[in-house]
């Protein structure tokens, strides 16, 4: 790290160093609470997390602390810390405390519940996603404290830690709508997206959205014979095969009706620095489950593809007999899971109904075909960067990190398009961890120090804000 | 039944007649087998069941009979009775003591080893496939000896009844060419093909070959998550899905290289038969899985499609997540198997070959291929119907069923072109189970009247065959 942390002008990297070990042994206590939301066997895991949270959140010192348990949904916490000036802006912090299961276990280096620190990466199930990017917000908010030394910080600071996200966020809705005064705020800071890289720290501008549905074909009430009936009868396997091979033309554009007709490119200014920032294919490529080739829709750089593109994959296909050898058979069905990644602003809705009317139109004569949704998808969402909050965010992460940092976006999906549509403000993305932190995998980990200069940037922004946002 | 089994133009019928009773009883006996052959576990009931046929063959006085249990075959059982004149014509009989798995067992309305009768259907495995039918030729003999009232057969019979049909017959090969001087003879009676209905009783005349392949596409070495690389890299599970769309035409059209070049189209008079059979579709479709609507090459009728014509089918297709609800991955593999029904004069090692071209013309950039052959196939078979040998059997068959009988074929494989290619001689097919007796399914039957109309046709057809022979 370059910059003196007893520099007057960097009042908060100073207070993040003097706050780093308590933060780290904080952390690990939590990763080891294996609050694994998906799995009902966790429930009380999920509670436990939750409460140790709440219990940071007031050793802190935050005035409101409370944990919601009331609903269907795995338990939240919510914290409010109140600015000096009533009159200051309110940014609600998101995040989750829900990890993802752990399997295949054996393949961890480490148990993924007994977070172990190698050099600078803390291992453990949840250090990167998310609990260390909470965590790193609670010291963003000491350190804030700390650099300014005062009670209460300048911006009105909400906290909403969700205990779903992993399982898709069913019960968000209900959530924001039930505590709509809660959570009333001016800004979503959310905090559940990487860097682009360690040597090239990236402002998330937004996440794909995601629909998915299985589609099943389904012919006679048994497998047949092909000895009896081959060739005589409609191929339920074959017929799920055509069924995916149209989906893409030879331009590798989705072939569902209207599916870019709401698709919004990114801005000159986002395209720039995708263009700019380094791509090593290769690294990328054994990044990407150590694919061979890259591939996708003529046109565009892997980074679009994969950002700003939308998509349709085959995410499980399935038919007949696949067990040893040969079963010489027309099965009695077969199915495909589907998933589209969606950018702004497709919706999820539009793009069920032109499936369902794709299917009809490629369902052959004598078989019976089913769309199954699975679950109602999540919209996409991108900020807006000319807005001033994403200004503001630039200047304090490129403060922290010490260096310009581009925009940058994930291919994944998540609730900010929610927060966004039922709290009607902007969301930006803070995030300090890596797209290489083996998130829903085994050996998940997270670099230590960018958590700490993600903490530095959070106590930026909270300076910086209401000046900003004025 | 028709005809006056005192009748003196009828001696083979009223033999059978006389016969009747401790056929059956011998049959039941046999069935209470468990010989399953692809299940190692019942490996000791398939010696048994040899066993068991060897048995009566002495019994019934063959005078030479044969367990065949030395190599790695199952144990096959051969005999031998000699004609009275020593340049009389020797047949060769061809059957199978092994049957099929009897999964799922609680289906069975009756328990599969214990055969019951019920009116006059005969219920257990392997009552149709194929022990019903070999037994039916002990008996013609039988009654081909009686009716003569000698003590030999007008033609040297010969019995070839092996135990691995069921398996693909792996070891048929070495066995024939083993016992080469054993098995020397003029045609081989093929017992193991169904007649087209009861009502219209048939003449089989050949039987589809069939070649099997599993093609498998890799990617990454693993799974990726689809928000990672979604769009980015190469789908394995959506190129299987492209090359099995890409197997057939807009007609219905297999587009391997070459794959209708050898193809020999039926005789005239099989092509009359065939359309002037009794074809009801809806009853077809209800005895094949219960599928809805016929399919197929664009200009054939059903039972051509079935019978005469190629195909490829998909008999399991299989690639990534298949569990419940929804896994956002780009698989690492996906993998289909295919079968290839063949025709007269296809062979499999020629789709072999153009199948590893068609999927290395399909393996897109990024993916490896690798098409793993399911066996060796087995090649298509069909009689000349023009050979004396078929105009007997169909004089024979006639006579038995009291009726004109036409020509049919089966869509499903058999070894026929391996006997007739290892021991150099032309095969015919004498069968009189029907296509609806459950073969390799639950509840197994066999119509008993039709296999006392079966041994009548054989034991007339050993006494027509030394003139039409000669
Ligand atoms: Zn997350
Ligand atoms: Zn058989």
């Amino acid at each position: 790290m370059s910059g003196d942390p007893e520099n007057p002008e960097h009042p908060e990297r100073a207070a993040v160093a003097a706050l780093a070990d308590d933060f780290l042994s904080d952390l690990r206590e939590w990763l080891a609470i294996p609050s694994i939301g998906v799995d009902p066997a966790h429930r009380g895991d999920v509670r436990e997390s939750a409460q140790w949270l709440a219990d940071a959140l007031r050793r802190d010192g935050w005035p409101e602390v409370q944990v919601w348990d009331a609903g269907p949904a795995l338990p939240a916490v919510y914290a409010c810390w109140p600015a000096e000036d009533p009159e200051a802006p309110t940014v609600l912090v998101y995040g989750h405390h829900d990890v993802q299961p752990v399997d295949p276990v054996e393949r961890w280096r480490h148990p993924p519940f007994e977070p172990t620190l190698v050099g600078e990466e803390l291992f453990g199930r949840g250090a990167s996603d998310d609990k260390g990017q909470v965590a790193m917000h609670l010291l963003g908010v000491k350190a804030h404290l700390a650099a300014r030394a005062a009670a209460n910080p300048a911006v009105t600071i909400k906290l909403f830690v969700e205990g779903e996200e992993e399982s898709g966020s069913p019960h968000l809705v209900p959530l924001l709508d039930d505590h709509r005064a809660d959570l009333a705020c001016d800004l979503v800071v959310f905090t559940d997206t990487p860097l682009y890289a360690r040597d090239a720290p990236t402002i998330c501008t937004g996440q794909r959205g995601v629909y998915g549905a299985e589609v099943v074909f389904t012919g006679g009430t048994s497998d047949v014979h092909s000895g009896r009936a081959g060739g005589g009868v409609p191929n339920p396997a074959t017929a799920i095969a055509r069924l995916v091979a149209a989906l893409h033309d030879d331009r590798g554009r989705v072939r569902l009706r209207d599916f870019y007709t709401d698709v919004v490119e990114p801005s000159a200014a986002e395209r720039a620095d995708y263009a700019a920032l380094p791509f090593d294919e290769d690294v990328w490529l054994a990044n990407s489950g150590g694919a061979q080739a890259v591939s996708g829709e003529e046109g565009w750089s892997t980074l679009a593809r994969v950002w700003v593109r939308p998509t349709a994959e085959v995410n499980g296909i399935h038919g007949g007999y696949t067990g040893p050898g040969l079963k010489t058979i027309v099965p009695a069905d077969a199915s495909v899971k589907l998933s589209f990644r969606l950018v702004p602003n497709q919706r999820p809705e539009q793009v069920a109904e032109a499936l369902r009317e794709f299917v009809a139109a490629h369902t052959p004569p004598g078989l019976h075909a089913e769309v199954i949704p699975l679950g109602d998808g999540a919209p996409p969402y991108a900020a807006d960067v000319a807005h001033p909050a994403v200004g503001a965010l630039k200047d304090a992460v490129e403060a922290a990190f010490d260096q310009p940092v581009r925009f940058s976006r994930t291919g994944g999906s998540g609730p900010a398009a929610i927060l966004h549509d039922r709290l009607g403000v902007p969301v930006v993305y803070l995030g300090a961890t890596l797209p290489d932190d083996h998130i829903h995998a085994p050996n998940e980990r997270v670099v230590v120090p960018l958590l700490l200069r993600g903490a530095e940037a959070a106590a930026r922004l909270w300076r910086l804000l209401p000046e900003r946002l004025s």
